[in-house]
């Protein structure tokens, strides 16, 4: 029997929209449990090291997005031909993750000015040294970031990346032709653009 | 034949210790290429996204040091039984590394006395979040953090969790008896052994 999943997260897309796209893309049905912020104090002692999103599969919890996201990506076959790919697409989540990482960080600082001058330093600076070799490396890889093919890397990275124009307050992504068409042609895979069409509305 | 592996990285432990407990544990040779911090500005550009550590297999770069270990760790059977086990690595190691990279945030801040109080704050309101669960997920797998066997996230955890207490300037461990038996496994197995006891000494 295939198992069950469930996922729990803030009402975000956040760090828990790239696991909705994973299972999305995979036909798998999920509990996409989503609870108001208000409730985060009762829940966050439940959880294993107090930090969501949690995936529970056939009720066991599973933590650290990431590390979710790899673990459905090769048992849904979304890591490339070979180990050598699937560390490609480790290193892509994992070097994306640094530069939202640093987003998020500027996004929640809690003195106003300093938060505008934080997300400035990072379309300045970040931005041209993190964008211009994804969209590199989408032209060498036939549109995709590894291997030619579609992995999670791909519904991770355009997933997450919006997440960081949400929170930038620009789309970042707009100049960069082959960054471009690569979110274009994962929003319309058939299980994501059907999924993006009803999700909830959420700032980010 | 077997591939040729080169490690560049800062003549310091930091995120390239537990690339070499790896390669050392496995009994594999590699260059284990240090530079001086004042070469840095001439090697950065030379890198991938502009990171270190860099290993190189057969001269191919790879990036990120999880990602890295997580290669190798697969490559070497460091990775327990199933793939729920190697998920338990990736979620010990990128749990560990919530930890760690507020220590690493902290050490480096520019401002003495604050780099001080962030510190002072990490011992006494995250080292009791994060450290009982681990001694507690030790003891609970039989002395290992998972599956009851050696996995590349014991010898991550045991690299990078000394380079914490070093930049704390803490041994934050020595309170968690799981977690000091576990580290004394280790540190004490044949090829770390060796090699701890010839490695070059670093602050950390």
């Amino acid at each position: 029997m295939a198992p069950s999943y469930k996922l729990t997260y803030f009402d975000l897309r956040g760090r828990g929209e790239a696991i909705r796209f994973i299972l999305h893309h995979a036909g798998v049905a999920f509990e996409d449990n989503r609870f108001p912020k208000e409730q985060w104090p009762a829940i966050k002692p439940t959880t294993p090291f107090g930090k969501v999103p949690v995936l529970e599969e056939d009720g066991k919890p599973i933590t650290q997005s990431l590390s979710i996201e790899r673990y459905l990506g090769r048992k849904f076959k979304l890591i490339g031909k070979d180990e050598w790919d699937a560390l490609q697409c480790d290193i892509a989540a994992e070097t994306l993750g640094d530069f939202h990482n640093q987003v998020v960080q500027a996004f929640f600082n809690p003195d106003a000015a300093k938060k505008d001058e934080l997300k400035a330093a990072i379309i300045k600076d970040q931005v041209p040294i993190y964008l211009p070799k994804f969209d590199e490396q989408v032209k060498k890889n036939g549109g995709f970031l590894v291997g030619g093919q579609l992995t999670w890397a791909d519904l991770h990275f355009v997933a997450t990346l919006q997440v960081s124009c949400d929170m930038l307050g620009s789309d970042v992504v707009a100049a960069f032709d082959n960054l471009k068409a690569h979110r274009e042609k994962v929003l319309n895979l058939p299980h994501i653009k059907a999924w993006v069409a009803k999700r909830p509305t959420t700032p980010f």
